[in-house]
């Protein structure tokens, strides 16, 4: 640990490329044996909740606004090409293709070279969404002062 | 001053959710002792631009632009869920729901501690909108190399 | 080279708006004296892509894919305002009207400075884009581990 380079990456967006991009970034730092902290908040949070579907939420509009963002790896748009759904599903084609791991992959990927997964509390807060939303992989959930300190450390610091 | 952490955050985004989380991590970093400065660029001049309307621009355009873009903390969109507007007045319920402060209050926040903002002049040349249209809470007028700088100097930089 | 201090930019983004800013930031880094690099990864790749059609590429998705993302730093779409092609051609007007250079006047002026061209060549891969489609200002083809070892070293990193 004493002299092991850090990096911290946000990802504040829920979509795939973004977070394929994100992943991509931490494990090739993890592989180069840096330690890699991504901290997800806001849209971000849909990577890593979990793919099944009845996250409990107080609220009508909550439940809309879960129901919307249901998450999960396996369900995460494209930034780009929404037009019927077109692009993912070609994106999706091409990354098979050409072997391209899945958001999920490169998740497990993450997890095995220790990348550490942090969900952002006061983006819990605002949408009303519980840690039992989350996949089990997410190893804490903590608020801004926790990232900062580790920001402060890291040689790289990323907002995706 | 002299060994005072810095942090600079470009807010490049004039959308409600991106803002929320800039001004979020500014907040954290100057209550943690750090030295923080926004840089607000191109559509993030959106959120420091005054509510009121009226934004005195030169050409039919500008005008337009401007008429599209009139800002202020009060009107930013969301980032997702543009559909019908209906994310954002859904967002901004349930952040209501949870207390949660709204970009205006936490921009006051950001500004009680000490947390600087910068106008880009070369974003504010482009769509042809003065010094005057900006809230008084603006710092400085200063294009990338105050920006560069500052962040040359900083702990932790951000593109929001 | 030895002290000379170092920025780094991953260009994600395939927006005129934001390839604007990165720009910016990239011929300000360098003329202040730091050596520069731009990453270009997914969308990002549009920019360094030749303005000419006729990019090879295998296989019917790939060719439809390829041609919705032409590219070219003639042909950015912007972030914002898409709505019938509307906010390009208004922006490429107000830029016009302060003399605001292109994005490939910009680029022309990065490369002047010495910003080095990078672009990914796992989004390369996932796309099906060979090295002929790039335009010669292109310094090198690389995956994350040049990413990251650069921005180790480097005192500025963003994501744009």
């Amino acid at each position: 640990m004493a002299d092991k380079e850090k990096m911290t990456i946000i990802v504040f967006s829920g979509e795939m490329d973004k977070a394929l991009a994100a992943f991509n970034l931490a494990i090739g730092g993890a592989t180069s044996g840096m330690e890699v902290t991504m901290f997800f908040t806001f849209w971000g949070l849909n990577v890593i909740k979990k793919n099944e579907g009845g996250i409990e939420s107080k609220g009508i509009m909550r439940k809309m606004l879960n129901f919307m963002n249901r998450g999960g790896a396996k369900r995460l748009p494209l930034s780009k090409f929404h037009m019927l759904g077109m692009g993912d599903w070609m994106m999706k084609k091409l990354m098979k293709d050409v072997n391209f791991p899945h958001v999920e992959e490169l998740m497990a990927v993450a997890k095995e070279f220790g990348v550490k997964f942090v969900a952002c509390t006061t983006s819990m807060g605002i949408m009303g969404i519980s840690k039992d939303a989350f996949i089990p992989e997410v190893d804490s959930f903590a608020g801004v002062a926790t990232y900062l300190a580790d920001a402060k450390e890291s040689k790289i610091n990323l907002f995706v």
